[in-house]
C-alpha cells in the first residue's frame, strides 16, 4: 500500500530536517535524517573507482558493525576528488552532527552530491549543520523539507512511504532519493535513503537491499555517466516490534516486496526527472538467455545517444535500437527478434523474427508522442524477462550540462 | 609526403566516379572505386552481432582469397537488418557492376550507408550503378565526386592522397572515408577506402591494415553508437612496380607509415565531422600500465556526455573527467594522475598527483575556446602512451538525431 504523506518519515521514531544554509545560493542545501532509537544500517555504493570521501567514510561505518542513528547530507558540493582535506570535512561532518544530537560520530553516516573537485566552505557546513539538527521534527512538512534539500539539477523532490502488514505487525518503509544527471549506476545509484521501522538483523537487510538495487537502481540510466557518490542508505530501528526478520521466509519476502517497490519508485522518479529528458523509456527484453544478457541488451538500449534522440524526435527509427542491441557484447540471433513500441495510446511492431513489418508511421508517431514510452524486445532465446528504464536525449540535456559550473 | 590533388585515385591504375542516381533527394549517392590491374584486398570490420548485408558478403570475398576490380558503394541506405532481401539486393548490386566493367561478381565489393531497416530501391540502384560505371575516369574531379557520393550527415568530403619512395620505387597511397554520426569503432569504422599501388601479399596487406585500424579507426569515437555498416577496404593493385613485400622489414615498415597516415587523417576528419562537433578533443593517457588501460580511460572520458557537454559549454569542469576515468573499469590511483589542458593558445594544469590546483578559470576559458583541445592524464603508473580523439556534444546532435528520419 502506499502512502503519500510522509515520505521518509513514514516509519515510527524517525525525524528529518532540511534547510538552506549557504552551500546553494537560494535552494535549500542540507538535511539530516534522526532515529533516537539505534538503526540497523545497509549500504550500496558507486563502484567507480574514483569514490568521494563520504562514500569512504559510510563504507567503513558500513563494515565497523556499530548501529548509527543519523545522516547528514549536503548539495552543492560532492566533495569528492578533494584529497586529505575531503577526508578530514567529512569526518567534521560527522563530529560536529553527532555533538549536535548527542551520540559519536561513528553512529553519523555522511552524504554529499553536487560539483566534483571543490572543497567544501566548512564555515557553512559546520553553522549548517547546527541549524538543521535544531529543526528535527515528525512532520509531513520536514519529511519534504528534507527531500528537498538533497537535490541538485531535480525539478521536483522524489519521496513514497508504504505501510503493510507482516505477521500482524505495521511495517512501514518510507524513502528519498535524488537523482537527475550523471546517473548510470552500478551497484548503486544518486542519493537514495530508505527509513523503516521494521526489526531485522543486519545481514538479511544487506540482503535485501543488494537484490533490490539490482532490479532498480542498478537497472536505469540517463547518461551512461556511473558518478562517484552514488549511495543507497536504509536505516531500520525496529519500532515496529515485529519478531526479528533474521532468515528467510514469508516476512523477509514481504519486506523485501515493500523495500524493492520503495525503490523502484524512487529510481524511475530519478529517470522521469533526468536532465533535460521529456520521455520516460521503459524497456523489457523477453525470453533473454540470461538475466546478465537482458540486462546488457536493455542498457546498451538505454545508453545509445541515437537511440534516445529518436524518441526524444518521436521517431520510431528502430534500426537504432537493433544496432544499439548489436554492439551490447551479447551474441544473439536476429532472425529470432521481434520489437515492438507501447504507450498508452497503442502499439506497433516495427521488427519480427529478423524482418522489418511495414508499419503506419502516423500510428507510430501518435504512440511516440505520449511521455511514457514502452519498448517490448522479444528474443526468443530463453526465459528471463528483464526491464530497465532511461530516457530521452533532449536540448535540454546539453543546455544543462554545457552551463553547470557556470 | 602529403598530396592533396587526387585523393583515392592517387595510385596508378585506380579510375573512380561518383553521382545522384535518386536514392536520395539531390546529393550524390553512389560511387564505384576500380582498377584494371587485379588487386589484393584486406578489410576490417564492423564487431556489431548486426551486420549489414554488403558486410556479409565482403567478409566472405575476403575468405574466398581471390583478387577484386572493384568496389561500388552507396550512400542514403545501409541495407542493414532488411532480411533476406538485402543480401539478395547486395548480391544484385555486385552482380550488375561486374556485368558493366566486365568482370566477375566476386571481384566485386559492395558498401551501403544510410537508414537501417529499409530495402533498396533496385530499380534506382541498378540503373544508377550501370550510369556511374559508365563515368570512370582517373581525374582529381572523379576522385572528389566519389568522395562526395559515399557521405550521409557528414558535411565535408575526406580524403587524402600520400606519396614516399620505398627501395626506390614511388609509392602511392590514396583514400577517401565517410562518418559524422554512429561512431564509436570496433576494429574498424563507419565506410573507409584505401587504394594503393604498392606490391604486397594479402597477408601483410592484411596485418598493416589491422594495426594501422586499432591505432586510428578503433581510437575515435563520436557517440558510443557502433554502426551495422563499419568497413574499411585497402585495394592494392602492385603498379608501383616494387619488389613485393612478402614479410616484415624496412619497406613494410614505411608502407605501413604510409597506410597508418591516411587512416589516422581519415579518422580525425571523421571526427572533426562529428555530428554538432564544434571542438576536436584530443585525449593522451601518458604513462598508462599498458595499452588496454589507456585506451578504456582514453575512450571512457570521450565517450562521457558530461565530459563532451562540458566542452561544448567551454567549462573547464575537469572533476567530470576524473568520476569518467573511474568507472571505465580499470583500477588505478587516483593520487598519482596529473590532468592538463591545452589548446594553441596555451596549457593549464587543473589536478597534479591527487590534487586540484587552483587555476584561472578566464585562462580556462581562453583556452577552451578554441576548436582543437588536448587533454593530457598523466597516469604514471607505466610507460605506454595513448591517443584517441573524440568530439563535443551540442544542441545540433540533439537537432541531427531527432529528425534524422523525417
Amino acid at each position: 500500500m502506499k502512502l503519500n504523506n510522509n515520505g521518509i518519515l513514514a516509519a515510527k521514531g524517525f525525524q528529518a530536517a532540511g534547510t538552506h544554509t549557504g552551500i546553494k545560493k537560494q535552494k535549500k542545501d542540507m538535511a539530516i535524517i534522526y532515529s533516537e532509537a539505534p538503526c540497523t544500517y545497509a549500504g550500496a555504493f558507486t563502484q567507480n573507482v574514483v569514490k568521494a570521501a563520504p562514500v569512504i567514510w559510510d563504507q567503513k561505518v558500513l563494515s565497523a558493525e556499530n548501529t548509527v542513528h543519523a545522516v547528514v547530507i549536503n548539495s552543492g558540493n560532492a566533495n569528492a576528488v578533494t584529497g586529505a582535506t575531503g577526508h578530514n570535512d567529512t569526518q567534521t561532518m560527522a563530529e560536529v552532527t553527532a555533538s549536535s544530537l548527542n551520540i559519536q560520530k561513528e553512529e553519523v553516516l555522511v552524504c554529499s552530491t553536487g560539483v566534483i573537485g571543490v572543497p567544501l566552505p566548512m564555515d557553512i557546513v559546520t553553522q549548517g549543520i547546527c541549524k538543521v539538527a535544531e529543526q528535527l521534527e515528525d512532520t509531513k512538512k520536514a519529511a519534504t523539507e528534507a527531500a528537498e534539500a538533497i537535490l541538485t539539477t531535480d525539478t521536483f523532490a522524489k519521496e513514497i512511504a508504504l505501510e503493510e502488514q507482516i505477521e500482524g505487525y505495521t511495517i512501514h518503509v518510507g524513502a528519498m532519493g535524488k537523482g537527475s544527471g550523471m546517473i548510470h549506476p552500478n551497484m548503486a545509484t544518486m542519493l537514495a535513503f530508505i527509513a523503516t521501522d521494521v526489526n531485522i538483523t543486519k545481514p538479511m537487510l544487506q540482503k535485501a537491499l543488494s537484490k533490490c538495487v539490482n532490479l532498480s537502481f542498478n537497472m536505469i540510466t540517463v547518461d551512461g555517466d556511473t558518478s562517484t557518490n552514488d549511495s543507497v542508505i536504509v536505516l531500520a530501528n525496529g519500532q515496529a516490534g515485529n519478531p526479528i526478520i533474521d532468515q528467510e521466509g514469508e516476512a523477509f519476502e514481504q519486506f523485501q516486496s515493500m523495500l524493492f517497490e520503495a525503490l523502484k519508485y524512487i529510481a524511475i522518479s530519478i529517470v522521469k526527472d533526468g536532465e533535460g529528458a521529456t520521455k520516460l523509456l521503459e524497456v523489457e527484453i523477453q525470453n533473454a538467455k540470461s538475466f546478465e544478457a537482458g540486462k546488457l541488451l536493455a542498457k546498451s538500449i538505454l545508453t545509445s545517444s541515437l537511440v534516445k534522440t529518436a524518441f526524444f524526435g518521436e521517431d520510431a527509427n528502430w534500426g537504432r535500437i537493433l544496432a544499439a542491441m548489436g554492439y551490447a557484447g551479447v551474441p544473439f540471433d536476429q532472425e529470432k527478434v521481434t520489437l515492438i513500441l507501447e504507450s498508452c495510446v497503442g502499439s506497433i511492431t516495427l521488427f519480427k523474427e529478423g524482418m522489418p513489418i511495414k508499419f503506419s508511421e502516423h500510428k507510430a508517431k501518435r504512440i511516440l508522442e505520449e511521455n511514457e514510452i514502452k519498448i517490448f524486445v522479444e528474443m526468443g532465446e530463453g526465459v528471463e524477462k528483464v526491464t530497465a528504464w532511461g530516457c530521452d536525449l533532449s536540448y535540454d540535456y546539453v543546455k544543462i550540462n554545457g552551463e553547470y559550473r557556470s
